[in-house]
């Protein structure tokens, strides 16, 4: 096996804390929801909303919004007012506008990294507010490229490799989802590492035993990535 | 000057009618609220949310609904109803499928410089939108790289130019504004071609004096890009 040259990594929730903003946010529109309808129907609703809208909103925040309006008009029978849409809005303008956390020892293992290797960002949903995240992250500086895709998919990964005319085996992926950031690279022959979040939205949430014929690896904070890497590449 | 080898082309209200569909939906949303406020108003007034919302929201059809819901929520004193509040997410599922009509001989002269030139396009807006957008217009094809940018900056053009090695005088931009497609090429010391539409958005609308210190050249249809290039390139 060659040497890894080259790192990318998944941004929401590998990078920087993306899923608990939407978990508060569903949360809180329960909450303005809940004079018309019961918490756990809302929630199982919204769902429903959010996957039969995705093909035409993709993935994030703006879609979300429509999505929970949507789902609150409907919930309520369209006894919602007015001023509970506009909270709505409102939430999804705070979302937007959060300062961005970073997972802990993102940036060190970044500094560490980025003295040796290539490092990239493959990251989906939004155009612009991945554009806006990277940006106020401040991890700008560390990645020769960013790309913004709109699905994870095996063929956006040999898209991205052959753009950029990447060698596959010199290539590692780091992500918390199995679905987008492990299993499409490593069915492309390439090799990926797991760095599970706590929280997974249900839509990223794959059966496990689809990955039973993968071989990835899996560490529990990114902060490990030194000593995979050196497990790979054997010592420097 | 050096022969131009790469041409790039915008795609909303170049190769396809764009605004139109924007337009068309503003006058429903008008129609919706006449109950509650005159329709002049309801224009300006949209106008400025959307304006103001567009450091959040970007470009596109989603962050345009989205300023649709709140402009009706205000101008109705929350008033408007939930029946009315989904009709405007349906106006915008229903812009997001819209078949995608392609101007005047847009195909017949890609048809004829794809065989000369390599063809590319560079759009703004929505990832998501115009990338569904770019596989409905059955054009994607011709196009060797397709970028889409959150917004069209000199600095955009200057790292896309950067990206792909492109030689900027052997480039050429060819789109319906003046403001995000001819200007910041022109200013980066490119060439462009101004191929203007009806309909320009107010947003793009630039002041002529602007564009008076640049050499452009303008043309009517596309269909002309052919004989442009016989004068800028000389006879093949």
């Amino acid at each position: 096996m060659k040497k890894i040259k080259i790192i990318a990594f998944d941004a929401d929730d590998t990078l920087w804390v993306n899923e608990p903003l939407f978990t508060d946010t569903r949360e809180k529109c329960e909450s303005i929801l809940a004079p018309y309808i019961k918490p756990s129907e809302i929630e199982e609703k919204l769902y429903e909303t959010e996957m039969r809208n995705l093909h035409l909103f993709g993935y994030g925040i703006k879609g979300f919004v429509l999505s929970m309006i949507e789902t609150a008009v409907q919930l309520s029978y369209g006894n919602i007012s007015g001023k509970e849409i506009q909270q709505i809005i409102n939430m999804g303008k705070e979302m937007i506008q959060q300062p961005i956390r970073l997972i802990p020892k993102v940036r060190e293992t970044l500094e560490k990294l980025w003295q040796e290797y290539e490092l990239m960002v493959i990251t989906k949903g939004d155009l612009f507010d991945q554009e806006s995240k990277i940006a106020r992250s401040d991890l700008a500086g560390f990645f020769s490229i960013i790309e913004i895709v709109s699905e994870k998919s095996e063929d956006t990964y040999a898209r991205i490799i052959d753009r950029y005319q990447i060698n596959m085996n010199e290539f590692l992926m780091v992500g918390n989802s199995l679905r987008s950031d492990v299993l499409p690279v490593c069915n492309l022959g390439g090799r990926a590492v797991h760095v599970p979040f706590h929280t997974t939205w249900k839509h990223e949430e794959i059966v496990e035993n689809l990955t039973e014929d993968l071989a990835y690896l899996k560490i529990g904070s990114i902060e490990h990535l030194s000593d995979i890497l050196v497990q790979l590449n054997g010592k420097a």
